[in-house]
């Protein structure tokens, strides 16, 4: 049970953590701040927060843990803004998808105090964003991943996994750099590739496109819906990890490029036999 | 109403017409012929054919119209297969998604009766595959394209545009060429990306990759799971014009991996946005 929470940008994951908390108990009084007053009002409206504060230092003040659930490119700023409002034992966590540059804006941000803060990343989300997307079970049975240092304290280690676990999320702890490299590859890299379908298919055949189009493309590209200033925000600060992924990806499209023009249907088969088996025992 | 119709291959495609066309009143006797006798057992004993007969040409006599509802490699063989047994003025189709190489192999395959063959794709489907995963529902607010020549007959154009549109689908017309380019983009290409993709991560990760996926990746590799043998034909089929998508979308990447090289944020940012925009308006 965490007395009092502090949850700094109340979109899709924050305002998601808020309700999952208070499903399960497991929170006190949860107060919010966000960039957009009218989102901040919305979220008090909806009954996602208890408390709404005009700046992230003021919401912070007496919170025994913050969540800092904005766009990649703005925990550092705000880790800045709440610093001399920390208490000495408050925990701090966000919910970032790229993890190496967050550890390094925290460190920038708190100084000796970076000790409190505890790096995670929620593998969960849709297309869409906002409070009004929220949905009380959108950690549930997904994977939570923390990323602490040697210098981590333990007891803010140990709360955030329990705020996790809470949520019904399956929390697993690695290194920044693996976990940068793992999604660089399970979610930058496929965001990538549907913004890039989508962009090729409509300046080639215009919007008339999606009419000859089945439920395939419709899965394929429904993550170039998301957010554009987040997405930007998560190359610019895993741009490294993402090169390679997409370096990688490039070589196997170039071989599958060559098999094909060489007619070496044997060479695809194989290919396509191997990607199916491997696929079908995620969904098993 | 087609008083009796014959279909060659009653899997995913070929059963979901049949119970589509039973449910609409659209038919008279339904039969069938495919590859496996356990499977033409199967589509007699849940009700989606009305006879079974050992082979296409035994199927074929006596029908107003027939299908050949079989894997695009496989097309021109069943056509051969029918060839003598067609009557005077049955209409021929199939559901190939590709028609460029399919109006080539109907040439070869019926001579000068190829003016009864009239190519068909219609753009719908799972990636699972088999009479059981068909569905009365499966062409309904969807797109079927036919793609006649100067010299089809009209009544059988006309004869096959009605039973598609009994099933609930949109009839259009286009040029084999124009369908192949299209589709090169909208279906074929996507298979592969997906296809690569999880060859990719499932080789540099392991299958443990998956645990640190979230929807996204669940919903672009989805497609991963699609008939490696119906996919090596497709490729083999449509070979330039899915050669030339790849090239297209391959440079399209390596325009996207330069911008995040040399950290061009502001062409990443347009980029997600264009792409954000075209696929909010196939959601709409």
């Amino acid at each position: 049970m965490i007395p009092r929470l502090a949850i700094i940008g109340v979109g899709l994951m924050g305002g998601s953590l808020a309700r999952a908390l208070k499903a399960a108990g497991a929170v006190g009084e949860i107060v919010g701040a966000t960039r957009s007053d009218e989102h901040l009002q919305q979220a008090l409206a909806m009954g996602v927060i208890d408390r709404a504060e005009a700046t992230p230092g003021r919401a912070v003040r007496g919170a025994d843990a913050v969540v800092v659930a904005v766009p990649v490119g703005s925990i550092g700023g705000v880790l800045q803004q709440i610093a001399r409002d920390l208490g000495p034992d408050t925990a701090v966590t966000d919910v970032g998808s790229v993890k190496g540059a967050v550890v390094a804006a925290a460190h920038q941000a708190l100084g000796a105090r970076a000790n409190l803060f505890v790096p995670g990343h929620p593998i969960a989300g849709t297309e869409r964003s906002g409070v009004a997307a929220s949905r009380a079970d959108l950690f549930r049975d997904r994977r939570v991943i923390l990323t602490p240092e040697t210098s981590t304290r333990l007891s803010a280690i140990e709360m955030i996994t329990e705020m996790w676990q809470a949520t019904g999320a399956d929390v697993v702890s690695m290194s920044p750099g693996a976990h940068d490299v793992m999604l660089a590859g399970t979610s930058h890299l496929p965001h990538m590739l549907a913004y890039t379908l989508v962009d090729m298919l409509v300046r080639e055949h215009g919007l008339e496109v999606f009419d000859y189009a089945a439920g395939g493309l419709r899965d394929v590209t429904r993550i170039a819906g998301s957010d554009p200033t987040m997405w930007r925000d998560i190359c610019a600060a895993n741009r490294e990890a993402l090169a390679g992924a997409l370096k990688s990806y490039r070589a196997d499209l170039d071989a599958l490029l060559a098999a094909l023009e060489r007619s070496d249907d044997r060479a695809l088969f194989d290919l396509f036999t191997r990607a199916q088996q491997a696929r079908n025992q995620w969904s098993e």
